[in-house]
């Protein structure tokens, strides 16, 4: 009795817990240690960059990004009635840790490996920066929309090893996406959502076994849960212009003028996102005659997604908002139909249903980016960067680079965290979704209400 | 038994549901289809503005009253124990759609019904830049203001209407208030939150039948609803400098500089909020000998409202932090004496109290920007816009017109969402601040509850 | 039964409630009208300074402190399962009225007391800009850490007091730390965190009484009450780079241009909080093998606190990296094992644990700057201000006298607060951690479940 959750305990018995300390206690630590090494020889102050105006430039945006990272995907992820502990928390932690990695990896991958401009840095080090910070969010990100796929399933010692493993391909693609192809994706609907959601879907083929899906008992939403996940819906929706516009300053990523392109970026997703609450609200209506929370929930943000690829070009008024509209309507769609047939023909069991947030979205703004440039070029407009009338194919080949990397990245992640040590890592069914099992205090709590009751 | 909700559910059994299909889901996809073709045809970016300083100038404070609509007003909503859902959900949507709809009858009623410099655009279409879209935001605090005063009662369909019919009578009452009174009322003291509240006041005096009023089961808090409604209050409490203050930047709105304005703006707002909280607090454990949750989430912020007119005048801090004082303590003594009052003698029923929180505090601050006018002109003062030392009669005439055109809109608009289609908008008393009337899962949940019970 | 606490209510009776009219609205209205005349006279706009650059300087960053006090502090203390109203309401109003106290307290100690160019200002009257408004969020800052020290225990009267008393003492404090120690603190490690801290653990040495200690029945959390709490949690992590930073561009903090040393305020809290998160997780599951809430929420954070002093210094990436995992894994380790010693040896009953969030990670912090200086002067560097190879002298004499003054302060506080009217004041251990003791509504929440029932 008492709250929401108990009665599952009750009939279920006490759930045993999971001894945290070597599967990932020590990995954490370990990893930290040589995160401490590569820090202290690899990476310094970037500081003839520091200006005044590289402050005013990023910080604000940086900040914005980081509020959706933490705020926005970590209360997202706690509509689970007996999770919102392990999803707010290992949001936080696995976040931090992504951007930690992505400093070093991300950063010798654009800096030495791959420099932009030819050479590395004379320093000899990777030189911090803010839009260095701000990508190292944007890669935490990827990492969270992967996490949500497999939320509630995987151990927090097998999500340690997703991360570690997930940056270093997710630093990759993003260098092809953006210097080998030079596509069209400043807000990142193929480098960062459809990356972020391929990866995860791929790596919850392996983890979400036979029981984990959507009719486990623990596998759904209290009213309280579904309130604290609106705090993460309606804090990404106010702040995602931010992230779409985030590098839009940069002089590299368009012809335009910076401000201009802030412009474009901020007027674009705002409208983007509008129209696709408006048709959200409408499809999930007329769905199931009732609203449903899990549309709301994220199929209200899918014009987020999708105008990031197109968010700095001049899509005009009009098409921003139908993009949104679009998208909008996809994502309820993927919801109602396409999820369940996913999940009982391929066994696909996407807790959060970041396919349909994030990954039919992505892939939709990746298009829509190309047909934009196609339509540019008729119109003989300026805004392509280096490919004039071809810019759909690099855009085709960016939108299929990032797809095949995540699917491979993450089936190769996937089998890595089921099949090594699984004995230490791998939950059962029972387990699944459940805090107690991780967590000190709520066992405690429980007993206190058992002895309450007695 | 299991959560504070469900007692009341035992009790009086299950609440049918509501079809949302042909009452709301429809109005919606067809509204969302006609902004969809004035978009297309009608608006176009603002390209000679998006100058570097345009997007540094109205970008943080755009964001800033994005967080105050969506997060503020969202979750203050959240305090009615089984509305949370509909509360947060539907005032997300319904800002959406009044910021959608704003941009193209709002940008078309600023720019072409009426233009500033006596011209419309050359580009023969209405300019977005981000005044436009903080006008927009402006627009939905106005709309979400008057949904308070309905939260609960009104159908969804019928508030969809609600907004679709408020946001042209707002935008004609703010050109009103800033072009042809040209009235002090930078933060909207009287065009936003005196006109939301007394339209809003006018719905309900239709919409609020018998039996819905504060005796109502379930028109009350619970312990986690309160909190919720908590992050509302103090997210409102932080950005609503940045809401008196967004547009103080524009050259338009003051003899003073611009920066002078904002800040004039900042430092009022921060020092009649400050006095509001204090005063509030005094106030509400003087009434009652108990603090009361209540007045703590509305009455602490009448300080923003209230400074909203004369937020750009030099009040000096003590001017600012006493109109403050006076706000909280006018707001609470609303809620403790004037509220049963009015639902006893006239039958209002005022689910928030914005009569309290935005009707009598935007009337004080109103009034309060009239004396500072007279003072300011006995001291033979600069700041007096256009009127010299009749400032006063204009911000009368101002005050007026906003609360003739709220009460008139909101009465005619009372009478078409009560009487047109009755059968499938007007909710009786019993289904009445009820998620589960119009959310999928929330009767999924309570079944899931009953199940383990038996 | 109902919710979580519900139990407790019934095994132990209904808790009587608690009169606020005399021990709590007298005193704070009549604090607030001292403090109206005090506004009325003796404070003034400060104009020269309210150029554009002003505005731009310092505004956003004022708004992330803000953040970081009222939704940070007041959230995070939401924790216990029976005292999440008073947490977040009481957090409001001490913070309100510590930054009015502030204002004219903190302002005439800073302009007229020991003015910094040697005389006072011109007009005769504390003049208000915005660096005043952010040092009174500061301040607001340190008394509410040390509320944390005594949540639950002391009553709202109590609470005023001690607001009123701390301020006075944390301004003097400030003046000494920064302008005759010119210690190197800007983040406040030493002169907010710590002193914060060991005031309100001084004051709840009296307050803290037999039996409110961790075994108290009710303080402790509940499901929904832990991710309040994270709401503090994430916000403060997110927004704490702001928090250091926000005083860097005045050009007094430092000898490099503002710009850099805001980009070094920036980097250097960013890379402690991840270090911080990242300690926090490894140590908490490695000593119980399970997380633990307590620790993710807290001492995740202790990374902001102890880059605080160091903050501006160029102390490499890998060094502000290794702070954090040392602040965050000494936090941790507080939680654990210094705190139950504590309380059992000295009887020191610390709700928050602001001791192992705030009092070590703040000596730390303070220590780290002092090394920090010892190695700039061996490397011969030119960070330095005004003690060369001596700062750490001056460092450890501000650290002296912040704890001093705040044991002392705090000792006397705690005295007064306790041995004065103790009838109307001193709240006996069962009414402690108790919400409907002083809210109005609680009470009736509790009747309506009870008639429910029978």
């Amino acid at each position: 009795m008492g709250d929401v959750y108990v009665p599952l305990s009750n009939h279920e018995g006490k759930v045993p817990g999971w001894k945290l300390r070597t599967s990932f206690a020590a990995p954490l630590a370990a990893a930290t240690s040589l995160l401490l090494v590569g820090f202290s020889f690899a990476i310094t102050y970037a500081p003839t960059k520091a200006s005044d105006d590289h402050v005013n430039q990023y910080y604000m945006w940086f900040i914005h990004v980081m509020v959706m990272i933490f705020v926005g995907f970590g209360f997202l992820m706690t509509f689970l009635k007996r999770y919102s502990y392990s999803a707010v928390a290992l949001n936080f932690l696995l976040s931090a840790l992504a951007m930690t990695v992505y400093l070093l990896v991300g950063g010798a991958i654009q800096q030495f490996l791959w420099p932009e401009d030819g050479r590395p840095p004379k320093s000899g080090k990777i030189e911090l920066d803010l839009p260095l910070l701000i990508d190292a969010a944007f890669c935490a990100g990827a990492a969270m929309i992967s996490f949500g796929a497999v939320l509630g399933k995987a151990s927090p010692g097998q999500l340690l090893w997703m991360v570690l493993l997930e940056v270093p391909i997710y630093a990759l693609n993003q260098k092809l996406v953006f210097d080998v192809f030079k596509a069209l994706d400043i807000g990142g609907s193929m480098s960062i959502h459809a990356f972020g959601a391929y990866f995860g879907l791929a790596v919850a083929m392996f983890v979400a076994c036979e029981g984990s899906g959507s009719s486990h008992a623990k596998n759904g939403a209290s009213y309280n849960s579904d309130i604290t996940a609106m705090i993460g819906t309606i804090f990404l929706f106010i702040f995602w212009p931010s992230f779409n516009g985030a590098l839009a300053s940069n002089p590299d990523v368009t012809t335009e003028a910076p401000a201009q392109t802030q412009f474009f970026c901020i007027v674009n997703t705002v409208l983007s996102l509008l129209g696709a609450c408006l048709s959200a609200f409408a499809c999930s209506a007329a769905f199931e005659g009732k609203l449903d929370m899990v549309h709301i929930q994220n199929a209200t943000l899918a014009g987020g997604v999708a105008v990031g690829s197109a968010a700095n070009l001049k899509i005009a008024p009009g098409g921003a908002l139908v993009i949104g509209l679009l998208a909008g309507a996809i994502s309820t769609c993927g919801y109602v139909k396409l999820s369940p047939k996913l999940e009982s023909c391929i066994g696909l069991r996407d807790t959060c249903g970041v396919h349909n947030l994030h990954g039919l979205p992505g892939v939709f703004g990746g298009l829509a980016a190309a047909l934009a440039s196609v339509l540019a070029a008729a119109a003989n407009k300026s805004v392509l960067l280096d490919h004039g009338s071809r810019t759909y194919l690099y855009q085709l080949a960016a939108l299929g680079c990032s797809l095949g990397m995540a699917l491979m990245g993450g089936a190769a992640t996937g089998l890595i965290i089921t099949k090594l040590d699984p004995a230490a890592q791998v939950l059962p069914a029972e387990k699944m979704f459940e805090d107690s099992v991780f967590w000190a205090e709520c066992e405690e709590e429980e007993e206190a209400e058992h002895s309450t009751q007695l």
